[in-house]
């Protein structure tokens, strides 16, 4: 068998996707009090960041699955709205997620992706690493979830 | 075929689970950052409270999923501990969670369970319920995960 | 809190929801390879039984998770059929498996009920059982999966 | 951010991992009712084929969804056990599985590989991909789950 690449097809319906992705966002206030921020869209995967905050941990110091699990499907949700026409919203209709590593870093991100893009439902993956130092990068997550067109 | 009753043993290992479970909730820092309480703690269930706060929503003003997955998750992992030895400490290994539901409401909790207690994998199920006026209960999220001893 | 039973609404729209999950069930090629029945249905609720047979195991001698995932996965997309109007067809979305104990018995039945039944998606369970000698249930494996409605 | 690519170490332990996979396969009863044959084994990476066969679909003729979760978990578990010690056996502790397009075709093939290879505990993820014609392939389905090592 040869490659196994997806053969998706990741052009956006809605040219002010990016714009629209970024109102959106901005309108989710869980994102400030977490202080999550919007770091990379693009047509079908979509990055949030977290910088480590100690409050944002569980009983180890590690920050909770939780919050790893928010940021993920949140991340889900925009990359799934990036492939949808103008005028869309976007739903969670169910994710899983493998917790991998301590989540532990100076911050965090969730990169997430289409795998399929439907008229109705999307089926994304994220993953989400933790940032340590300069830039090495640890996969801490990863998250397989259904978003689903609301119009 | 007869009931479909889940033949649960539920019989506490740890005499002092129910402190220990306090005491771990209480160092989760994450917890008090949203609100959440631990309202509930028998063998093999608890229960954690939220109280609505506009600062836990996303853009439509409902809770966001990620907010029910912490506690939902946490709920998850007490259940666990709660029927664990003492000394045993828990991480979740993977959940998944369905949202049935727009998640509003003037308080929410996660009611977790124990499906099968094992020596290192707990498999465990939460529901999650919306609160509205008078302890009317809608069920909003659900979730079926594992988590793992660790000594 | 009290209860957390699930405010389900089971009743049926589609009159001949028995018949038609029984029409749809014998059409099924694969059912009839590994030897499966329709055990039960009623509204949001059906077993599908499965007599142990050397043939479907895997190398340890237990059913495969694959088949006891085939009856599970058909017994969650027909509870989810009974709830729909007539002249639905049902898809399933995605599922989601945990394998608890080793699926040895004489036989094995998975039961499905629904958890959430929506216009477009239901969300529902189903607990797979072995069982052995005179009705002892021993609980494997239990699924959480999102069921579709074609019309 | 950069790549986001894994840092996977994907060194197999067990020198005879190919010949231990190759025999274990052997001695899954249910691959051969099915008609499954081991396609390729990497350290990390298993493949599955299944020729499509009527007997094997569900009602609309497509291959049963718990058959595809049939090779594709049992590639997970393959990928999993190459990067074990000798003498380890596998186990599937659970998996999730999206359902993306109908799964027709003249023969199917789930490629799995190991996200992360744990002691205990490995995650992995598998695609099932539909082939038509020549060499044409399309992603039917996609899995993540958690194997599990018994010594």
């Amino acid at each position: 068998m040869a490659g196994g690449a997806l053969a998706l097809d990741m052009k956006p319906l809605n040219p002010s996707f990016a714009a629209d992705v970024a109102n959106n966002f901005a309108q989710q206030p869980i994102m400030n009090l977490i202080g999550a921020r919007l770091a990379r869209v693009e047509p079908g995967v979509v990055e949030i960041e977290l910088p480590f905050r100690a409050d944002l941990t569980q009983q180890n110091g590690y920050l909770h699955a939780g919050v790893v699990t928010t940021i993920a499907d949140s991340a889900c949700g925009y990359a799934a709205l990036s492939l949808m026409p103008a005028g869309s919203s976007v739903l969670s209709v169910e994710f899983k997620v493998n917790l991998l590593r301590p989540a532990r870093g100076q911050s965090f991100v969730a990169r997430a992706e289409v795998v399929k893009a439907g008229r109705t439902l999307s089926v994304t993956r994220a993953d989400g690493f933790a940032i340590r130092g300069d830039a090495e990068l640890e996969l801490v997550a990863t998250m397989q979830g259904t978003m689903m067109a609301v119009r």
